[in-house]
């Protein structure tokens, strides 16, 4: 495995160093993972990117290739470099599964560990989650417009190369279908699509060429994309092409309502009533609302899935909430600058539920006992992720993100009929303080 | 070297396998990246990610283990899966270095290869310059904004944790002095640095004893965040642990402009003239302009860097822009699409410079031979970057960083003046087609 170890800020191997010297590193410690607020006016978000961190957490390890770099560019001493290179991660981590919602507040991983353990993971923490659940919060959305027809995530070119490959894996999370990247496909399991390009068509002296090559290379069951030149003549070119059979034609272009209402009389009056209309340009949550009266099939999402529809960072951050004093009493600790003052304490988090229905996300601070929480008023959120640096193993591979996709399914399903809607509000339920 | 094959959209390989069954693989073609528009109202772009893709593409080969995927999921037929097991790119790239302006239209990379082994590469190429020159581009405005005073990186927890790194790379060639990041000091020799989290001083009994923790470790140079209780206690507690030789103090909340001052005349007054004062809450290029006349020495930037400060994807596409036919005969083609058409034929940009001053970006189309450009009226914007899929030496590693950050700042200094300023406008020179 690649090793993690450096994808993270020089700052907290120095605060590591600092506290090896003054004999602190090993202070027990609690540190929290949550977002102060959602971001722009949406009602709620959702987690992802858990499973990645759990892989990540494990290559988390300095190696001689680390070591050597850290030693180059003098970052710590050599004290602190021996403890780096006997680092591994051995305290509990527990949190919100992959997939469910979050509220301003939602304790989202509560990481156990000696501080130096545990404050060496975040920036890698913060990394992860706060691009997966950026992705995976604008995906739900866009599931949520689309109204059940079928999303394909396609926006690996508008996103680093690396970062498509976890966006991918968000989006089927939070609903989509299927996604253009390979290596999602190959890692993660998620289904995997693609239509063809202009420049396939550019390629053949004529659009008609172009499409019987597809055809006879994927057959009729295709998608062919019909803008490259006049969507009118493509379509033609399409159905002379692959027959009444074909599977579907791509529009990239134009003004999709209007469009899209034109093809589907041409196609029909061609005979290719089955012939789907798929669509892809430029889309967000709000284009495909706009998009619900016309006779659309499915959706290709790019840059605005990608990039998190205009909150291309969740915003969360991981915070140290208590530590163990030389007594050994637990101490809530914050602080208060100004309006980024934190809650100290170690939290339990419960959603609250009416005859189903979410009604507030429910925190209860300093630790309670778990049984003092369960009395079937509401759905208890932390479920144990890391025990002693061992992953839960059902959170992991291709089966952890089946599992975090019908996780989400069921979470929003809970959620009061008008947190669905697009426009910016009040988060969904509330955030009560226990 | 690990394989970035997967790294791609599936229609990629789909086409490919279509290609191959026609016979038009191996067509010479011409494919161009460009941008059709600056996002929101720029007046520039900056080219960034150019010595990543070289390397990606050096590493885009298909071995067992992306062969054995392909294969299980029935990607492409047995013809193209012996077509990709052989892949190697044999093309040749020119396109603008690394660190270069860009305008609406300018070819920043011209690729020249058979259609099958130039088509492959469409989405790796996007995916690394459209988030790395998102990055490089904002960065650009924020040292434009901060009139000379020094910039650090320190946004790796707000993006995907490998994007992180080439953020932090693509700010540094833009003028940024550092970055947070350890990957991109190891990989890419950005200078890193770092200052101490909240997280420490929580750590310990009070704040003052943190602050002893980190002077003993770091020395009196360091910088101290003093913002975790009360700023004014802070900052007494900062020299009281440090002396009045300490190196600097960091604010990270509060109404800055009105804190820093205020910082500043207590510092002084402390007789801690020389300490300085750096700030990190959430900026992005107004902010900073917005503190020109607040005694802040130092700026550290996260979000809405590596977020590209509201456009967190360049929007840069890749496409066919001339084949060869049947006789030999270059073809420009490009597509008619409503709003996105195209505009055929091998390119050769200058930038037009009147006294040293760049007046419009000429994009010379077919080709023209180079020496009828080179009329002393401009520069000369493509350079060789792979020439049978040998990428330019110069372009790569730590020293081709080095390069281009050097020729940013060369490339900025032959703008207009008011090409700087914040607002929207339009492109800071014209495009022409010539």
């Amino acid at each position: 495995m690649t090793s993690t170890a450096l994808l993270t800020d020089r700052y907290e191997l120095t605060m590591v160093d600092a506290a090896l010297l003054a004999g602190t590193h090993d202070t027990p410690c609690v540190f929290e993972l949550f977002a102060r607020r959602l971001p722009n006016g949406r009602r709620y978000g959702v987690v992802a990117g858990t499973g990645r961190l759990l892989d990540a957490i494990a290559g988390f390890r300095f190696g001689p290739a680390e070591l050597a770099a850290l030693k180059r560019d003098e970052v710590v001493s050599t004290d602190a470099l021996d403890w780096l290179e006997s680092y591994r991660f051995t305290g509990d981590i527990r949190g919100y599964r992959e997939g469910e919602l979050y509220f301003p507040g939602s304790p989202l991983l509560v990481v156990e560990a000696g501080f130096a353990e545990g404050v060496i993971l975040e920036t890698l923490a913060l990394s992860t989650l706060n691009y997966d659940s950026a992705v995976a919060s604008a995906a739900a959305r866009m599931v949520s417009a689309a109204s059940g027809r079928p999303l394909a995530e396609m926006g690996s070119r508008r996103t680093g190369e690396r970062s498509a490959v976890a966006a991918a894996r968000a989006a089927y999370i939070a609903g989509f279908g299927a996604t253009s990247n390979l290596e999602a496909g190959r890692t993660w399991r998620v289904p995997t699509m693609g239509t063809a390009a202009h420049a396939f068509t550019l390629l053949f002296p004529d659009e008609e060429q172009a499409f019987r090559a597809q055809v006879a290379s994927m057959g009729v069951g295709t998608t062919l994309l019909v803008d490259t030149y006049d969507i009118r003549a493509g379509v033609e070119n399409a159905v002379r092409a692959a027959g009444t059979e074909l599977g579907a034609v791509r529009i990239d272009s134009g003004d999709l309502g209007v469009v899209v209402a034109e093809v589907r009389e041409q196609l029909d009056a061609l005979g290719a009533t089955d012939t789907r209309i798929t669509v892809t340009n430029d889309l967000d949550e709000y284009a495909i609302a706009a998009l619900a009266s016309a006779p659309v099939d499915s959706y290709g999402v790019g840059t605005a899935l990608v990039t998190g529809s205009g909150a291309p960072a969740a915003g969360m951050v991981y915070k140290l909430v208590a530590r163990r004093d030389a007594e050994g009493t637990w101490i809530g600790v914050g602080k208060s600058s100004e309006g980024k003052a934190t809650i100290g304490g170690r939290k339990q988090p419960v959603r609250a539920l009416r005859d189903g229905v979410a009604v507030s996300e429910d925190i209860h601070v300093d630790d309670p006992p778990v049984e003092a929480l369960d009395a079937g008023v509401g759905r208890l959120l932390h479920t144990t992720l890391m025990t002693h640096g061992e992953a839960a193993s059902e959170a992991l591979g291709p089966d952890g993100v089946e599992r975090a996709r019908a996780h989400h399914a069921a979470a929003i399903a809970e959620l009061p009929a008008d947190a669905l809607r697009l426009s910016r509000g009040e988060p969904a339920i509330p955030t009560r303080y226990l």
